[in-house]
């Protein structure tokens, strides 16, 4: 069966994100004041081919750890869905 | 009131993404040879002040077309929840 997951990987939140904070500040400049922060990171769509969903969130979660992201600086989060 | 836009910016589906394609080689030279397809796009967080969702959603849909996505070349999604 064909799944998807979507994958957002973030930076963490103890560390400094200078591209949301250059985001938070054109906002601003653009009139858009009530947005008080901004963090920016990285969506990942995998479609996969898999016996079940246990299957292929656990095919998801390996390749955030073993490529898509780096522990040291990034947390990952990811969700399944059919089709 | 507090409310968090959560915002995927995704290159359109009519283009090539080779990020994507490189990340999907990448999966496969690990082993991880289920995955068929990798498309690779922005997760943006806009933390922000509104007084209720509908202006939120406003605002961060305001975001995106001024500013975080290029409709030549992107599409987005935004959900917006409280906190």
């Amino acid at each position: 069966m064909k799944y998807t997951a979507h994958i957002n990987i973030m930076p963490l939140k103890e560390l400094l994100d200078p591209q949301g904070k250059a985001v938070n500040n054109s906002l601003h400049n653009l009139g858009i004041a009530q947005v008080q922060d901004v963090r920016i990171g990285k969506h990942v769509t995998l479609n996969m081919e898999a016996a079940n969903k246990e299957e292929a969130t656990k095919l998801a979660q390996e390749a955030c750890k073993k490529l898509l992201a780096n522990p040291v600086m990034e947390t990952f989060d990811c969700a399944v869905v059919e089709g």
